[in-house]
């Protein structure tokens, strides 16, 4: 990992890094006392377009004491397209009005985006806790929801996530939602128009672990409200908690 | 309303009052430098029986900075029994393994009681906030959720509210539903022996208010996590803003 710039605004030191050719962001606080907890910021893809909502989730949680860091997704943003997920999305768009099933169109473009994402996340999470100033435990948070439940199923670095349940999931991945056992909060837009309501519950109803949240709010995909930020520190802050500073010459 | 006994504990002040006949109890900060905002806490009857748990609610409240109130349910506790409403509870106990449709005997259950609980508590609230200590805005906190839910739709002075879908709704109320319009924060046990999971859904997107929000938690009904306790808080915090302390001679 190398980092490629960075900025100081309001207390946050915000970095560019490279990870490979993949890019990434990554929020500190400007001084860091004790190692910081580390929340990853998941998104749809396309890093630039999503900078403005992305940013602003790092620094309500930076602002709570959190590091917050995310990555360029597969065939996001300047990463080069892979032609069988572009078609697949094409097919997706155009399903609806030809009244076609998607859950076959869903299975080639969500699979092949977390099995090639989520080695990706664990690549960046062993270069991001290697730094002083991050200390673990790690969060997930954000889209898209079958990244983070394979994350949440396979990395036992990740102590908690916070799920959107906004984008599909394959069926194939209901059984894997069984196995994940960590403590979830789950996002939902009742009136998201892109996002199937009832297979969101039956998702939520399918996880393993033994605490889970719904937090269902009014509106479209866009329209989480400001109060889920606060939800959402608070319940990172019960289940990642921070190192002790270290005294000195410990 | 008059006060019948009072406690000082950990700086809150815990009186039992009677308005009428009708037993009721006020918890305050043991000082109170501005009119409190107030918290109604709704049970489902049987004060001293749910004593522990709506003592923790209301001293929790407190701590933050509200009055909580509450006040026995008709037919609860050492009021007098209604023999329709006594029918109707064991009618509703030998419905399921009757087999029976359990809809007629949940109007002729709740809605007797929506209609004699709802002046109860709006009377209650007449004398609460005539005390120089307490100042609103006012919220509901509580089951019965249909009784919540009239009490939204009639009583202007209840700013949000939130409910516990843990109890029988009669259909009719669904309409009701509709005509709420104050912020909501609807808590469901996605366990809940005796609550139908698609009813409270159902319920949930039936209310008006363009602010509402979902939290569903795993475990029966009364497995409500404690963090629900500073979530409710914190929606409250949001909905009833404190007065600001007047000062001297003004």
């Amino acid at each position: 990992m190398r980092f490629t710039s960075q900025r100081l605004d309001d207390g946050i030191r915000e970095r560019a890094f490279a990870l490979g050719d993949i890019p990434g962001l990554l929020w500190t606080p400007e001084t860091t006392p004790a190692p910081a907890p580390l929340i990853l910021l998941g998104h749809p893809g396309g890093l630039h377009r999503m900078y403005p909502r992305v940013a602003a989730r790092a620094r309500h949680a930076v602002a709570e004491g959190f590091a917050a860091a995310t990555i360029e997704l597969p065939g996001g943003g300047d990463r080069p397209r892979c032609p069988t997920t572009e078609q697949a999305r094409a097919d997706l768009l155009r399903a609806p009005a030809a009244e076609e099933p998607v859950d076959e169109i869903v299975d080639r473009l969500v699979l092949p985006l977390v099995d090639q994402a989520v080695p990706e996340w664990r690549a960046a999470l062993d270069a991001l806790l290697s730094l002083p100033e991050i200390g673990g435990p790690v969060g997930y948070s954000g889209g898209v929801i079958a990244i983070g439940l394979r994350l949440a199923r396979v990395e036992p670095r990740i102590a908690a996530a916070l799920l959107f349940a906004g984008s599909f999931v394959p069926r194939a991945m209901f059984e894997e939602a069984r196995q994940v056992t960590i403590p979830l909060q789950v996002l939902l837009q009742w009136d998201d128009e892109g996002n199937d309501r009832q297979m969101a519950l039956d998702l939520f109803d399918a996880f393993g672990s033994q605490e889970k949240t719904l937090h269902a709010n009014m509106g479209g995909h866009t329209g989480v409200p400001p109060f889920e930020g606060d939800a959402a520190n608070r319940f990172f802050a019960r289940h990642l908690p921070r190192a002790q500073p270290t005294g000195r010459g410990h």
